[in-house]
């Protein structure tokens, strides 16, 4: 897109680059850019509740202070949506639950201070699964199709940024509650490495899995975040040439769950870098990956136990009944079963990073397919579940849309603390794999 | 000991087990407790400085209550000490970081609502290795020994449970700062299976590695705050006979650096458990074991970088520089020595799991000998890094004295999640270790 195309635009439809590049150039303020996101949000917020706190008044006195001294950093001035089981010091955090309508944290949790130190104004809480974990549903409703789900648990995250109320937000991923809703919602998601970003101050539900992610509406926007948060090599600009790319489609041990919006969206994202010149081929995983769906479920019920005890102590019967089941362990996981999940998972981490000598990057779905109908579920995370557990870094690509005109994505993954440079190919295949949702853009705009 | 004795006692010299029996059986309310303790701390904090905060009033109050009310759980009417890198709603939380001199939590650590829901009274925050990191040492000294270190991070703790002016208090484990200072100061202490039991509130250095553990007078104490974390298996009743007991001592791939002090209590040890019938025989890992002192390094130096990053943006020149360098990557750990530092110790996991046909338990130093003169250092955790980072529980045992006097414990260790097993295997062994640190409770009484 121009320039003159994007000054065209009411402000929230930028993405977050574009938005950034503007105010360095002088030709955007953080206020005009956070007021077109309020905006937005009034108009929207009432069909979509995507959000479940905003402070309107102090985003733009925050927005202010960031046109009155520039170069906060990489997300100078850029507005910026917190998943509500994250803490935040000057806004309430739910995490959805009944059990802390009233709390207001003392401190902000490790990536909202270092989002906040980077420059981003913070625009409010979005509506979560409880706990981001199970319990009560998000409110939130798709922007593409109201009668659908969003997806989970990053529900307002997924759909604030979708519908251009933000252009950035937090998700976190346990199974898969960040790469699923972007594919549901038609934005872009990192995912990162495991341990790469703090999960201080944010809920915590599997030690071994949970992960902060970020949404964006462009490469470009999650780098900028990758920025902040100082990911190795991020700094890199070596470029990725696709002719000649080797791309690994992987189907996974679990293809037979993958709808027909899957089955397009995959089918599309090869053909179309193949057509680019990348050498895609077929990757079969050993049998091992197979059990790692089951592990994945084993090690998140099994540290559930210990993550839900003291909210069950101190809540009782107030506490919605799936966290209580989790505290007491009314699955029967056994020490057994949790150390052969843990040792799968080692197993294949190390595997699955052997792979990538032969191939550059991994192409697997990023949802069964369209998002289902109803608020009643957040799909499923089939495609999502191994991959946490491997650790390693996953970006979610807008593709097409489904037979129900709803977003369907993709994902590429690569090794473990690949970020930076999984970022330098999503930059160069992303162009090329979404080329239908600019038109939607275009549409809203 | 007879009930006849510990009446005769001052109760803050009883075993947290021999308070809570009295308290059951009407001879001690938790009140009087409670103010016996208060009186120790109050004699003794201006030399030992184990306290960084001591809400005297609150905890009368609190005891009152569980007089009023009994049965509150397994730690009913119990004061506990809370190492201050834990939060806590109603006490300042200060990380001994001169940036949280103000601090606040909103809410109490998951540990720290467990403790408080299953009865515990918490009598203040005990002071600690900033961050329990890097940075400031505590103020805290050795209470056998004022010109001594008590060993650290969980300074405060070992030294308060050391003497006697708390029985219980929570400690944490990144490298060996909960096992080394159990050894310093002549008590129990469990360093409990990685993931058992909920970090959340406190402050992150190393995800793959930070533990939270407790200690006690005997092994009955351990057991009682084990019950109140629902630990798998706790309730089995299962007894074990020594006779016959296959215990494997394990130098480890550091005996070089085990001091008179250390190998004094080696020795004993195993010298005792043979009396006993035990089958004692040497355990010599295989060489992959050799490079897990160096991986846990990488691990915590590795982690340390996302851990304090949002320190160093917010808190810039006023954070110590030990976290500036972490945060930094001031060592230059690669992505590559990571993830070989992650792998290794998976398969030394499994490995370590897999001897435990053969053998019942792993004896094993828990310090280099005494504890260090000058407070300038914590001493070494080169005897504890290894098991951190295996995730292995290991339980620290008073053995004797050294050459200055100050004690020295050894160790044991059980496969992940024997937790249970190995209290039940300590509380048949530590009556044959542990002959010698009685007489110093009783000279003290």
């Amino acid at each position: 897109m121009s320039a003159s195309d994007s000054s065209r635009r009411e402000p929230c439809f930028l993405t977050a680059a574009e938005a950034a590049a503007a105010i360095r150039a002088g030709t955007l303020t953080s206020e005009a850019l956070v007021r077109s996101c309020l905006e937005r949000i009034e108009a929207r917020d009432p069909i979509v509740k995507a959000w479940l706190h905003v402070d309107k008044a102090k985003a733009i006195a925050t927005a202010r202070e960031r046109d009155k001294y520039p170069d906060h950093g990489p997300l100078h001035g850029l507005p910026f949506g917190v998943k509500d089981m994250i803490d935040t010091a000057d806004m309430p955090t739910t995490y959805n639950s009944n059990c802390y309508w009233q709390h207001r944290p003392a401190k902000d949790a490790a990536c909202v201070a270092v989002a906040r130190h980077s420059g981003a104004v913070i625009l409010g809480k979005t509506d979560t699964v409880e706990f981001a974990a199970a319990g009560r549903k998000a409110a939130t409703r798709n922007p593409y199709h109201l009668g659908h789900t969003p997806g989970g648990s990053s529900s307002g995250s997924g759909a604030a940024v979708g519908d251009w109320q933000v252009p950035l937000a937090f998700g976190t991923q346990t199974g898969g509650s960040h790469i699923r809703p972007a594919s549901f919602n038609g934005i872009y998601g990192l995912k990162p490495t495991w341990g790469v970003v703090s999960r201080e101050g944010a809920k915590q539900y599997s030690t071994m899995l949970d992960t902060i992610g970020w949404y964006g509406r462009s490469v470009a926007d999650l780098s900028l975040v990758a920025k902040a948060f100082h990911i190795a090599d991020i700094a890199c600009d070596e470029t990725i040439d696709v002719s000649g790319l080797k791309v690994a489609l992987c189907k996974t041990p679990y293809w037979d769950t993958a709808e027909a919006g899957t089955h397009k969206a995959f089918q599309l994202a090869a053909e179309r870098l193949v057509k680019a010149g990348a050498r895609v081929t077929d990757l079969t995983l050993s049998t091992s990956f197979g059990g790692m769906y089951d592990a994945q479920t084993t090690v998140m019920f099994g540290e559930g136990r210990a993550s839900f005890l003291s909210e069950h102590l101190v809540h009782g019967p107030a506490l919605h009944q799936d966290f209580t089941d989790r505290a007491l362990n009314s699955r029967n996981i056994t020490p057994a079963e949790l150390v052969a999940a843990y040792d799968l998972a080692a197993a294949c981490r190390k595997e699955f990073d052997s792979l990538f000598g032969d191939i550059d990057v991994v192409l697997t779905p990023a949802s069964t397919g369209e998002a289902p109908e109803g608020l009643h579920t957040t799909g499923d995370h089939v495609f999502n579940a191994m991959w946490t557990l491997l650790h390693v870094p996953c970006l979610a690509i807008p593709c097409t849309f489904g037979a129900k005109g709803l977003p369907v994505g993709i994902q590429i993954v690569g090794p473990r603390f690949s970020d930076a440079k999984l970022m330098r190919i999503a930059a160069a295949i992303a162009p090329l794999i979404d080329v239908e949702s600019k038109h939607v853009t275009e549409r809203a705009a």
